[in-house]
């Protein structure tokens, strides 16, 4: 977690994290990471770690890839080296991290694409998840594989992945290919359209989404799990989320304000420190407003998901959904004049 | 401090912090920080606060800089505004950060320089520590003043200067000029000169040093006070401190080795994490290396610090300088070979 010590990511409220597998496969290695007795033994990470496939990463990192049945080639965007990467490797790399929730590889098309484009990748991907499915049977009990819906915008091709995957059958389901760009109304209808088809009983993981509104309205169309740089990069730009909203602290607004972020939040860096101080480290370019930022943004995220839990297992999620959107709505706190 | 957030600071054994007067009065503004209750509310610092003249800085970053009996006149290097510094604004602009402890500008000359710059700078620091006297006549009880030893590498220029300051009576004695690219011998030589004059119930502070044998020495020749960015510098720079003496892990020697950098440090960042990680983080340019090892650095820099203090008034630092500068010979543990 970029700016974040694994301290901090834990004390924030974080029960699991992420692996890259594209990025850990070029460096330094799956192999060496094996070695080294696995990503959390590497990393000290004390907690489960779910991987990517790489498929997405090799998508939008790497130059010159070619997408064949068997697999894709590409060279990596560090040293040129050319690397294949098949559902099988996929596979065999997030086990070699330790990965306790794998994906799945699949092709991820940008939008907007033509339909036989997205139709192609959707069925690729289907054949893929069969693959993946197959190589995931040795597995150690307890690691868990998860199936991705893909079809881009397209309704009925959203649905003939989710049901093709449910009939292979996997741990969870996640949906791929959102958030590379489409309005978040289109986001929401694949959403609404694969959510009844999805099995009741298993997770369903929205992938790289989103801002706290997007993912709020994703809880509240059926999903469980959810994964975005957002707090950590929106936070390196001088962005905190805050319950009134997401705050640019660039703002030269900020400049003489002796208020904390939120005087109620949590989170002691959203107490503890004036928006005069961040502004001041945001426009110096101090790794520390990076720091701070980041913290506060992923702390403000696990927030949201523990009170989104609270509230489902309490029955007030829709109370919950009108006071947190009014919420964001009635904005930041009115500007301070010294 | 770079990359660490204040916690960290303090949870590494650090009692007083430096703040760059001449950063600080040009961005966020002196007057600005003043309003919102000092640097150290400012910060959230708990703790005190030594401040620099500016002067040092005015030399190393603005342009334009002119120096008159009266002030010198430079081009701020982050808006190219004309600013005015004279040793009465520098003592106005540290009252306004609310320092504990101001230090009086003074003119540093860089070496090598002809005996004529070196004698003309160091009398004019005279002329304006004896201005820098006058206006803190005015400072709250409990802060202090310090001037500065100036004469570059003459002996005879750095015993005048000490007298002289001395004749005008300063809170403690710091002396300027030096790590400044000469060698150590050189600095060391002047560091002895100047001892005996410097009188022994003030702190006595060296400037800018420096690496942890350049402090052992000073310390052995009656130096107490130090400051440096090299500890979180240098950890940005994939450099580690420790028992063993620097250690580089951008080297490849550390790729596949599981052991920490020092197993039987107090501080657990050194003892948590493996080097492997450290040179994967490192080399991969992420952002957790360099605080990681800024923390590391630090906390080596401040235990070196108290284990000096503890061997001190126990009366046996001559056994501590020899186990230290052994321990640091010996070099670090032989290479591990997966």
């Amino acid at each position: 977690m970029k700016g974040m010590h694994w301290r901090e990511v834990r004390a924030a409220g974080t029960d699991i994290v992420l692996g890259n597998t594209y990025h850990l496969m070029l460096r330094p290695g799956a192999e060496r990471i094996a070695a080294l007795g696995g990503l959390q033994k590497f990393t000290n990470w004390d907690g489960p770690m779910l991987t990517d496939s790489g498929g997405f990463q090799v998508m939008s990192l790497s130059d010159l890839r070619k997408v064949s049945e068997k697999a894709v080639t590409f060279r990596s965007h560090i040293d040129g080296a050319k690397v294949e990467l098949s559902p099988e490797r996929s596979i065999e790399v997030q086990r070699l991290l330790g990965s306790d929730v794998a994906m799945q590889m699949d092709e991820c098309v940008r939008l907007p694409a033509g339909p036989g484009d997205i139709e192609r990748a959707m069925l690729l991907s289907l054949r893929w998840a069969e693959r993946s499915s197959r190589a995931f049977e040795s597995a150690p009990p307890g690691c868990m594989l998860f199936g991705i819906v893909q079809g881009g915008d397209m309704p009925q091709l959203r649905r003939a992945s989710a049901r093709g995957l449910v009939d292979i059958g996997f741990h969870g389901y996640a949906i791929g290919g959102l958030a590379v760009g489409e309005p978040q109304s289109v986001m929401l209808a694949m959403v609404e359209e694969v959510e009844p088809i999805l099995p009741q009983d298993r997770p369903r993981y929205l992938m790289g989404v989103g801002t706290p509104e997007d993912i709020l309205e994703a809880v509240a169309r059926g999903i469980d799990m959810f994964d975005c740089v957002m707090p950590t990069r929106n936070g390196r730009h001088g962005m905190a989320f805050t319950r009134f909203g997401q705050i640019n602290l660039r703002n030269a607004r900020h400049a003489d304000d002796p208020r904390p972020l939120d005087p109620e939040s949590l989170w002691p860096s959203a107490r503890d420190y004036s928006r005069a101080y961040l502004h001041h480290l945001v426009k110096s370019g101090e790794t520390l407003g990076a720091m701070l930022l980041s913290e506060i943004n992923v702390a403000y995220y696990q927030r949201l998901m523990q009170d989104i839990r609270q509230a489902i297992s309490e029955g007030n999620f829709a109370s919950f959904y009108e006071r947190t959107r009014a919420d964001w709505t009635k904005g930041d706190v009115a500007p301070h004049y010294a």
